[in-house]
């Protein structure tokens, strides 16, 4: 580990913007529901969610917020968090997180989970959204569509949910739907009608190729940054189908229109690295990554990220889900293993100080602005009128 | 490199359960023999095998235990292996090893090798039996069988063959012979005969894609663990077909059923990881790139192969074949590779000691023994009646 | 980072084969030209190419090579390069690289660069040449040639191609043109002459599987060596389709004929240090990732390089196009990373100083020699008459 230097006082006192993050649970968990939150898997019988290097770090780093010792057992841990309250230890986690602006991807919440204003109003931050596309989509078909007006429909119910105020993103989760070895051209409009047909008369989650391409096409049309799921995430993924190379394609014909996000990446990171050093466009983080990994690991994967990522393109989120744990380790780990890194190479001379400095701010901060604009970079006060934190 | 300590202690007196390996080569070997079961290639005219990582390991790590100075040369080396003879050169590597149980795959074997239980006398410890799947089909087919036959008698002969006392697992080697890509779907009665009368007709190995399938489903219906190769190995492979994420739809469809242990898997270790955390079946090793990288890079492969599995799911194996020496150089840099990063998260304070101490015990005996059950968790009296090894 | 040490004073004055190159630009450079250079992509408005960890090694360590202090800003930078002029920014970095051979490919230039006379005499050193065969078939179809004899002249243009003094190599590009998971047979002359008549009535670059195919086995007529761009490059490429596990039928299938060089890899080095342990005939090495990672990573790169390569199959390339800072660049993280890997692993007692200082000669030098005779281990005298570099 790298010792401690002014690049670690930087980072710890950077207003971090996690660019991409889930709600956290308003509600009392059980051991079991706080468990199975710990991890991408289920809980199983016999295997504490608490033996993975998360589960580690959530002793490790989480429990002295709860006044608990460092390593703290795990029923000492459950049992303090139940006795805080679920207000109280959103509310402690989130303010350490030292975020100053969390992007919330309100797509996604099997549980009952903070909105970006409850979650802001818990980090004293701000807080902006993430639009989720295939969520739109679903909703249209659960209304009622017929198969002709699909298309239209889903643009119409799309521009609609990113013209309210905070949306900053849209997001797809192609990546879990089909996978990215997807035709590469915009679908043309029969297509997506006939598709439309057959699912509509389905039913079930939208997972057709067709309409899958056509929520990314109609990303391009919208005009907002996309943010793409791609790599790590749950059992329902096909690992290797979520490789951001396999987007190239589509990638060159959509370059000159918006922004394309690559988030979590990990194993894939250094080919979306490479992504990011080739397309304008593209840029990534390695979120979800940081607090499943912890900090033992995080340099290592951010300086595989960074071996050839240009400092512009690099943001960082959490990905943190349900427990307000992650929101916390993920910027905790993002700022030390950064920090390290960055430290490391101003020590031996290979970085200047002042570049370090500027990387450090680039990446937990600036560049998220400079993508998302003014609610990111001018975020609005709370609702209560409690200025928000200075970002 | 850590500082040594408790952890390195710990390590360094585990007897381990190697929980996959070969048996070792019951003749004295020529200068030539013995340099080409140090590489996954053959031996090439002008490039010595002591001229890579494992070479310039057995070199540093095992000469000593020959009485040779550490990093003699390879003529040395050879010479005084051969004046030792192969029984003493396989009692002191196995002996140094420190393994409790051996899990020997019997089912490659082109040398003459020992058996499991004169591995297990040499080794003073106890043996276990993996009974390859692909060799029964192969067995069945070279004794004549119909092809309407083939599939109850491939069921019956492995069914005979996992019945025998100290069979605890079975091993595929799909990997090799269609890679991964395989059709979920178990296959139907009709289109094993089918497929089985063209092969039959045509022999050679066993390599159709329909049978290969059916073997696979077969170890679910045995219901004992199965070991498949995946990653590294011989130029018999193809590397990128061997990626275990490829099985995701099979490791859906067979969920709930028997485990899956995930052999080797460099360099795919992270999509190896990523399914054990997803998949209460999986579990995974990095055996064979233990000894082939060497104590130089154990600890970084190990590290990345536990960057998100749980504690629960990583298994020692050292994947030895032939050679003695890989029985225990596998064993040398499993221990050394883990402790060093287990006792730096512990200097670090990033893991307590007991933590770090019980994911030694895990990772390196006690998963295998709760996977395995009886014949691993209480290994029998060796024959000679002289007491096992206590593990 | 290790202390140095021996390791490190012996790589310090090896004088390297750099056997994969291109020339340098022989014209003053705008600052947009000289930034555009720095990277595999594009230049884009508002991002610098220097704030890129290549952009961050070439002002920490080409900086004082033009004079100036160490991290000097970007328009002190280009400034200075643009006052000293190319001849002499050339002959600075190219003496600094301490290669004593270059061996370049003459088939890339969109900039009017340096000749291998040319590059030799500003660097005092010797220069072979690499033949693109791409680049020969384009020629044949842009002079006019009917489809059936398209292979008798591409056969008859690569040979006198490769005739000329100092040739010591051919190289595709087939990674860009189609990727590698082509049919591995060699095609039939009629399927060759069917895609070349398709091609030369459509025109633009080749890309036509089958001739792509072609050129590939041409390269096996002709005997010589032939590199092969793997992995990382420009947005030209489909990345996963660059891995070089791709090519294994087809290195079975032309085993024992000609060796073959996979450039560059990253990220698919693990893959591609497999193929070089199972296949006689396959060499690899990190070029370009060197000069694009930088100092900071060129370390960890190696090591996951050389995790189960055999010494000899290592070998150095720069890849340096353009600007010759990155043949300089090449050359310093080269000799750094392997060095401090080296110096560590005999600091350890993991590897022998003897050991450690040949495996550094090889892969720097010897490897490249060996494998490419006279032109590179006996290089010409300039044609000035003074005395190449003693290599």
């Amino acid at each position: 580990m790298a010792a401690p230097g002014p690049v670690h006082e930087a980072l710890a006192a950077l207003p971090l913007v996690d660019h991409h993050c889930h709600g956290a649970v308003t509600a009392d968990l059980t051991a079991d529901a706080f468990a199975s939150l710990l991890t991408e898997g289920a809980a199983w019988p016999g295997v504490s969610p608490f033996d993975t290097p998360a589960g580690v770090a959530v002793r490790r780093h989480c429990a002295p917020l709860l006044d608990l010792p460092r390593h703290a057992p795990p029923a000492d841990y459950v049992a303090r968090r139940a006795r805080l309250g679920w207000q109280e230890v959103n509310r402690r986690f989130l303010r350490a997180s030292g975020a100053g602006v969390f992007c919330v991807d309100t797509g996604y919440a099997p549980h009952p989970v903070t909105t970006p204003a409850e979650l802001a109003a818990a980090a004293g931050a701000a807080a902006c959204e993430v639009v989720r596309l295939e969520r739109i989509a679903e909703s249209v078909a659960a209304r009622g569509v017929a198969a002709g007006a699909y298309a239209a429909e889903v643009r119409a119910a799309a521009e609609a949910a990113v013209r309210r105020p905070g949306v900053v993103a849209v997001k797809s989760v192609a990546a879990y739907r089909t996978g990215f070895a997807l035709d590469p051209e915009r679908p043309a409009a029969a297509e997506v009608t006939e598709a439309a047909g057959r699912w509509l008369a389905r039913g079930g989650r939208l997972a057709d190729p067709v309409l899958v391409r056509h929520l990314l096409w109609t990303a391009v049309e919208l005009g907002l940054p996309l943010q793409l799921h791609t790599g790590f995430g749950d059992a329902d993924l096909r690992l290797h189908r979520a490789d951001p190379a396999l987007l190239t394609d589509w990638l060159h014909r959509t370059a000159g229109t918006i922004p394309v996000l690559l988030l979590h990446c990990w194993p894939y990171h250094r080919q979306a690295a490479y992504l990011s050093a080739v397309f304008e466009q593209v840029y990534l983080d390695v979120g979800l990554a940081l607090h499943h990994t912890g900090p033992a690991r995080c340099r290592a994967v951010l300086e595989e990220a960074l071996e050839i990522t240009p400092f512009r393109k690099l943001l960082y989120s959490s990905d943190a889900y349900g427990v307000a744990e992650f929101h916390h380790l993920g910027a905790l780990c993002f700022r030390q293993g950064l920090a390290d890194l960055l430290q490391d190479r101003v020590d031996a001379d290979e970085l200047s100080l002042a570049d370090a400095l500027r990387i450090a701010a680039w990446t937990g901060r600036d560049n998220a602005r400079r993508l998302y604009g003014p609610p990111v970079s001018e975020p609005a006060r709370e609702p209560s009128g409690r200025p928000t934190r200075k970002v």
